[in-house]
């Protein structure tokens, strides 16, 4: 017999690991020498923390909030899109209308075991540099995979 | 020493268990003669489960769905809401323009075992009738607390 | 003489056949091993019945909602559209950009004998996947079409 | 002779300045045993930091960032308003119709020497409660004061 699943269990970012995603990311930006907006999401794809870097284009404050939440509610880097996007014409025009996504760059799920807990985005640079930010942070979140037991 | 919380976790409900609950939500409905809509959200207030019986008022949809995303994003029934307002002057005139926050009856809190897991609204007739329909589908949610070991 | 037409007759989906396309919809998406968002709209494109499988990433919420429109809204498919826009620049550059209108697979108008009583919108894996599940749920339609008398 | 203008010079508030002020606020968020949502925006009233604790109610997200706009945007504490809309209908039944505008307790511009230089917004509790965070915040702000030379 089937047991009946009432709730199902699943983990979310906290509050202390997304501050230090982002203060590793603001390192990077200091680093590249470009101000850049981030932000982190939680799984779901609402707004965590958030740091904008004095100079950031007022543009990239909603691109990066947008970014992170293509990469949560998808589970999916915002760079991967394109190829899946390019051969696929009714995609590449129709889906890149879908409201908060984003298909270029600077976009990352944050899994912990490869399990999804919630997502980064960054704006402010080329999207290279904004990925650059990203892996930056995401470098601190791979240093926790390997403590978790 | 604190320990490091990359990550927290919850319970978020089924959609078996979501069905459950419209279901007699749609049972009570028949029985009081009233085409309701019914929204169930998970505990973020995101869709999970959704019926408009035939004849439901087309306002009635977007209200259930706020009902439901009212009880789980705020943890609290929306028929507790004006209690707390009515003589608190800037929230009665202030916080009832919130996006998507409703302040009267028809949407509740979907708990097992005091966990938030999500959330019902209902609307379709006055707001005690859609209070009675939401009740009839918790009553199912009660006999799963009790299942629950 | 020619009579005077007060009020139009037409058909709607009701909450009993939404139901039965939605299980069908789920039991395909159980075989595929997808978790899916699956959308049931009446004949004007008003949510009558929702489905969301445990797992299904978060934007597929609300495309899934858009085919169901889209497909209802203007009784055509939603992977039709593509073929109609890619010789007609104006059109390929503009409608894409009308609210809800999805211009993917994906979104099937609801028919009874030929006539619009609804749509079905699915959302979560590629397209193509999402016009399965589609697929399944229309065949329990067909079924029905061949009982009418 | 009149000078020409070109343009004003102003001052906004930093990302350290904002993110010592988070952390006092999410400080006394632990201090009350209450999730808070806090943003912090610049003197426009554009995002420039924000945290959401851990179980912050969602509804949280967005009031929060509404209230800090709100006191950025028009250089007045968010609980300064009901006192000047309570006699004057015309304005108490109409611009608390205004988007984004709050005007209840818990969001308060910043200020460094009588300028205007960002605003902060904390929601999650009663607003008395999302007071004394903003509070607790501001005596930081107030120390930066009376260093300035």
């Amino acid at each position: 017999m089937t047991e009946f699943v009432t709730a199902i269990e699943s983990k979310n970012i906290s509050l202390e690991f997304a501050n230090r995603l982002l203060e590793a990311a603001v390192q990077k930006g200091k680093e590249l020498g470009i101000p850049f907006s981030i932000a982190i999401v939680d799984k779901v794809g609402n707004l965590k923390a958030f740091a904008a870097m004095d100079g950031a284009p007022v543009l990239s404050l909603e691109i990066a909030q947008n970014k992170a939440f293509s990469a949560a509610a998808y589970n999916r880097a915002t760079h991967e899109w394109y190829d899946r996007l390019k051969d696929d014409p009714p995609l590449l025009h129709g889906i890149v209308h879908t409201e908060r996504l984003v298909i270029f760059g600077g976009g990352y799920p944050i899994k912990i075991n490869d399990e999804l807990i919630g997502g980064i985005g960054v704006s402010g640079g080329h999207y290279s540099h904004d990925m650059q930010v990203c892996e930056a942070a995401l470098e601190v979140a791979s240093e926790f995979n390997s403590k978790v037991v």
